[in-house]
Order: structure tokens, then sequence, then C-alpha cells
């Protein structure tokens, strides 16, 4: 008799994003001619680059030809993109990552999701809270997650690492080992960074006690200041104890185009069950060929296409039209008072709700009365409670209706 | 101290492909000039189908216009592949499968290799043998194969179900209860098919014992006789037991556009630990939803125009162009007294080596002799011992070629 996974009993019911729905379908419902902008998603919403555009067509074209069709491509991603991310993406800045190193998929989500795989059962898990939820998730699929614990919110296996305006949202370290730590900067949600000394601090840690560190760089490109690093590869060391996600979804509009990339340096290993250490690239590799069979050859010419000088250009353009949001939408907020954090170098807005009220009345006071659609941030975890994420993914128009009518509330 | 998953270590390694490349690469340094054609690797070589490629290049212009674009979409796939897949595969035929029990994903490979995971740790899985190694691989590296037996070249945890001359390569039902059976039909790498009544044993078998049958159907559009199940929900209460796997790829040259899909019926339950039965459809979206994020919209576009009557004749005629190849190769080595079996409802063609040399031995005598590669059948499992498999997937001119060497040499 086939049995299921007990661990997906254990998940929580994926509340957040249905809730949202349900309560802006109930609005609706009472005002069928409301105006509602959403905020809400972290969804792009301008059109693809011409440069990739172009690129996609071409590769189109060539699957038509008997002389240029390709059909089943390295799992790994073709020569001529893993060489490209590796050229423009890290030696151009002085980091040394190769062509080897790094895995193209179809997605960051996928990529963070599958990782865990690698790893043994009994790995202890260190996230961050508030957090993206596929994190845990799939670590509770996994069945490392432990029992949820309706008090507080948070499963008793994963040691959650606190962000708070008490700590500017850079987490302590953990105080019990742990065996990976899954971090995300830019964060989302809080659209926070850590400078090169807060991150060394991790990679630190990392080594001394043989942990991995799982990257999440997925909003790299919205990095406007200086001192704040592209990848954890810029740290020292960071070779031995890091493996970095990356993606073309926030940085191209590729979110329905799909192409990401992970990056397993050889340096980094972990022990088996007989102390030996193991290459967790060759681990990656097996994993990814085994159950994975690469990225359309259309996808992977238009994201190849986004290290041309146009591209760059094209891709610089549209990060600049974002950040613009951001930073109206953090004006217009610290404008009538509210606390506000991110936006600078991120795409997103990190609100501490005024007054103290919690996550979802103030999804509810936005909605009712102003039309707009956010996230609540107790959707991210316990800590985000009190807090709300809005994104800068809309267009300029809405962007600034939105900012307009906040600001018209009154606080 | 992190350590990696300890399954990865009972992996054998993935020697078939790699052994076949460097036997090739041998003889290649030896005779530089040797004009070797592959009938190996299972992968299309004719242009992708125009009906399909146009809607990918206006899928493209969409994705460049504020108004068209789009970012995420459904991670299950879009309504309007969903709808197409249920109406023209299933319902056309009179079998009741509806748009919301389709999962659209980027490949067979990812969905035949993540099915597992839903599915308890101790359940017992069946294979046939040969078989396609994905099947094997992810359970090994899922815990559920046990340990390798070097004499056997079988892991001690699984069923395997032999497929041989004997049992006209269908296999028995298996002597002890086993949770899930992985069956693939037209089967890879045989060239098989069962009848509905074959079918219907393990159908009956399935739900006598409470298994769950993972049918892989990757083939299906190479079925030309009458009487060969096109897809396992032809057979009463397989929506009760049955899971099916189908693809693009080979159908319609899309093994480097990625696009395939998953069928699991709303009455299809497995158990939880307290003996409540859960519905699989529900299990397998959360995990689709939580590790993947959606095929290419470009890609989705571009496998709904398959179903256009355009896009239909495309794919009728793509498959009657390689299957007239199975047709010049079965004829060939019939002609020359070579037993051959499939290649009438499939694209491959496996052979029993003559004088009964083994699997690898036959590889060298191909190569050596008629310049030609194909595949060992050992390769596939220790029941494949004394077979090579030959795949219809050439242009009619190599394989017209082929076959002349093959006959020219004598047996």
């Amino acid at each position: 008799m086939a049995r299921i996974n007990p661990h997906y009993k254990d998940l929580q019911g994926s509340y957040l994003f249905s809730e949202i729905a349900r309560r802006r379908a109930a609005f609706l419902k009472e005002h069928p001619n409301a105006d509602i902008i959403s905020l809400g998603i972290g969804d792009v919403t301008r059109p693809l680059p011409e440069a990739a555009a172009g690129a996609m067509r071409a590769a189109v074209d060539d699957l038509t030809k008997a002389d240029t069709f390709r059909g089943y491509g390295p799992e790994q991603g073709y020569d001529f993109l893993r060489e490209a991310i590796a050229r423009h993406d890290y030696q151009a800045r002085g980091i040394d990552i190769r062509p080897d190193e790094v895995f193209v998929s179809d997605g960051s989500k996928c990529d963070v999701g599958n990782i865990q795989e690698i790893f043994s059962q009994d790995a202890v898990v260190a996230v961050q809270d508030p957090v993206y939820p596929v994190y845990v998730d799939t670590n509770v699929m996994a069945g490392r997650a432990g029992a949820y614990d309706r008090e507080t919110n948070r499963y008793q296996g994963i040691v959650y690492l606190t962000c708070s305006r008490e700590n500017g949202f850079k987490p302590a370290l953990p105080e019990r080992k742990v065996d990976l730590i899954y971090l995300c900067y830019p964060n989302n949600p809080t659209g926070m960074t850590l400078t090169r000394d807060e991150l060394k601090l991790w990679v630190d840690y990392a080594k001394q006690n043989g942990s991995v560190i799982l990257y999440d760089s997925a909003y790299e490109a919205y990095i406007r200041e200086e001192g704040v690093p592209h990848s954890i590869y810029e740290i020292e060391d960071a070779r031995e104890v890091a493996i970095e996600f990356r993606s073309f979804s926030k940085t191209a509009g590729f979110t329905g185009v799909r192409c990401a990339y992970t990056v397993v340096p050889r340096e980094l290993k972990a022990k088996d069950a007989d102390g030996n250490d193991i290459v967790l690239a060759d681990l990656w590799n097996r994993r990814h060929t085994t159950k994975f069979n690469g990225v359309s050859y259309v996808t992977q010419r238009g994201a190849a296409a986004l290290y041309t000088p146009e591209g760059k250009a094209q891709i610089a353009a549209l990060v600049d039209y974002y950040m613009a949001n951001a930073k109206l939408i953090l004006d217009g907020l610290k404008a009538v008072g509210i606390e506000a954090y991110g936006g600078v170098n991120a795409p997103y807005i990190w609100l501490k709700t005024p007054d103290g009220i919690d996550s979802w009345a103030f999804f509810d006071k936005l909605l009712r009365e102003a039309h707009i659609v956010g996230t609540p941030g107790v959707g991210f975890g316990q800590a985000g409670q009190g807090y709300f994420r809005l994104t800068a993914f809309g267009s300029r128009e809405n962007t600034e209706r939105a900012v307009e009518r906040i600001t018209r509330l009154g606080w």
C-alpha cells in the first residue's frame, strides 16, 4: 500500500497569497468599481529587454533549420552562457569563478528548493525571520523542520535568525551550531543589505563550524551603494563555505522566461558518513544531470544577450526605472512619518506599521482606505509581525498614484 | 559540520554515455577520417514544427510590450495549454481528464525524477529491466534502493521486472507486494508496447495492492497499431491507480525547448501515517508550487500551437519521418538475420546481438567495422545484456547509410 511522504503533513497552508487574494476579492465584491493598485507580489511589469528578445527570436529561427537545430543541451547550461556569466558577473569584478562552477537552471526557486537534497537529513538549518517561505517549506518536505509550534508560529527543528529594527535587520550569529544557513541579500522582504565586514562574520562562522552558507542573491542588480558586496565571493574564504544563487528574473524581466544560475565553487566540501571531504559541486552536478534536462535553448540565448553592451544598458535602464519607484515610495512614506526600510539597494520597502497595528490590520486599512494591496510582513514569519512589504515593481504611473493615495490618508 | 546526503554514495557512475563517448573518441583518434554515424542517443534531429516556432516568435513579441507582457505564470501551466492538453490528448479520445489534473513542466525527466518525493521513504519500488536510469537513480538518492550488488548489478531494495525475449519483453507481475511501479510504454529501450488487456493486468494489480503506477508515456505519439492503448486511462479504474507522464520532446522536436506534463487524477489516493486517504494531486500540486515556477511563457505558447490543425499535421509528418527510419532499420536488420524488436510503435529498435556476444563487444564491432555508434543494452540494466539499442531519430540519409553499412557487414 503506497503511503505519502509524512512530512508534507507538517507544511502549513500557503496562507499568505491566498488570504491576500481572498480579502481583495471580498473588497471588490463590496466595491466593484474600486481601482485597486497592487504593490504586493514581487513580480516585474516592464517589457523584456530588446537585446534578449532579439536573441530569442534568432534562437527560434535556429531551431527551425536542420543545420542549426539544437536538441538536448548540456544539463548544466551551454558554454556560451556559463562563460558569459563567469566573465561578466564575477571575473570582471575580480572574483575567481570559473564557467564549470556555474550551473544554469530555470529558476532560483527551483535551485534554492532543490539544494537541500544534497545534504544529510539531520542537517540543522538556520533561516532569517522574516524569510522567503521556500527555504523553510522545502526543508519541511525533507523532514528537517520538526514539529510546528502554533504558539510561536515556528518549526521546532529550524533555527530562526531574527531580523528586527533593533538589530537593523541584521541577525546575530546563531547561538547553537548550524549546518546550513540561508542568507538572502539584498534581502527579500526587508530590502536590507550587509556590508563586507558584516558578511565576513558569516563566512568566518561557517568556516569555524563547517557550515554551508546558501546565499540567495536574486536582487544583486539592485545594489546602488558602494561598499555593499555584490557576491559573497568578494569575501575571503567564501569559496570554501558558500553556494550562491542568482537569477535573471528581477534583473531582466525574466520571471516568465525562466533562467537563473547557481555557483558551487570547487573548494566547497562537506563530510560523508566516514568523515571524508566530498566536493559539493560534484554532488550538485549529479543531482542536476539526473533530475533536470537543461534550460530552453531559446531562453539561454536570451540570457546570454543580456551581457552584450546593449543588453547591459537595457538592464541598467530597467533597474533605474524600478529604483526610481522605490525612491518615490520611500520618500512618500517618510514624508508622512511612516518608518520604512530597504528601497535603497533593493526593490522592496519594508515599513513599520503606524501605531503598532498588526500586519493584517494594516493590510485592511490600506485596502479599504487607499485601495492598495501590499504584503503583510507576518506572512514572511513571526518577526515580520507589525511590518508590511511594498514593491517597486509596478509601473511609474501606478506607483505615483499609490504614493499619492498613501500620503493623502494622513497618519 | 555539514554532511552530505549519504545515499549519493550508493549511486553507480553514469557509466553508459561517458563510456560510449570514450570509446568513440579513442576510435576517432586511431581513425581520424572515419565518418561515424550515431544511432545512439535518443535525441531528435529534425527542425521544430513551424506552428510552434511561429507561436514562440509571437510570444516573444508579447513580452516586449507592456500591455501584453507576462511575468510569473501559474506554476501548473497556463490554462490555454492545460485545456488544450486535456481536450486534444484525452477528451478527444473519450478519456475523462480535466485541465486541473494536468501539471505542465519543463520535462518528463524532471517529473519522473521528482514524483517519488511525494511518497514515503520506505515505499517499495519496482522497475522494468532494462530501464531508463532516472527511475532508479532518483530512488537511490532518496534512500529507497538499498545496497548495490556488484554480482547482479542490481540494488537489493529495488524490485526488478525482467523484460526478455522469453516473455516478449512484457514483464510478469511482481512476486512481492510493491508500492510504486514505473512502467514505460511504448518502452525505452525495447520499443515494445502492451495491449489493453495486458495493461489491465497492471491496473488490477495496483488496485488490489494499493500500488501507484508511474506510467511514462513519452513515446505515445509513435503508436501506429490499433489496439495499443495511448494512455493508461483508457483502462478501467486507472484513474484510481496511475500517474501518467507525457512530453513534447520526441513528439514535436522539443528536446531543446523543454515542455512536458504530468496527469494526476483526483481519484488517485495514498495513505498517510494514520491510514487516511490523501489525494495525490494535492501533494503534487504542493510540490510543484513550492519547488517550481512554471514553464517559460514562450515555450507554453509553442506547445499550445501544436494542437492547431497545422501543428497536428506537422507533428504527424515528423513522426512519419522517424518511423520510416525505424522501418528501414528494422527491415535491414531482419534481412541479414538479426533478431530485432520494437520499431513498430516506437522510435527504438532493440536487437539481439548475433552469436550471443555481449552488448559492449557488439558496440565495438559496429563502431570498428561499420563506423556506427549505438547504445549497449546492458547500459539499461542487467537484463539488457546481449542486446543493443538503435534509434530512428537520425536523418533519413544517415539512417539509409547506416543500414547499408550494417547489411554489408555480413553476419
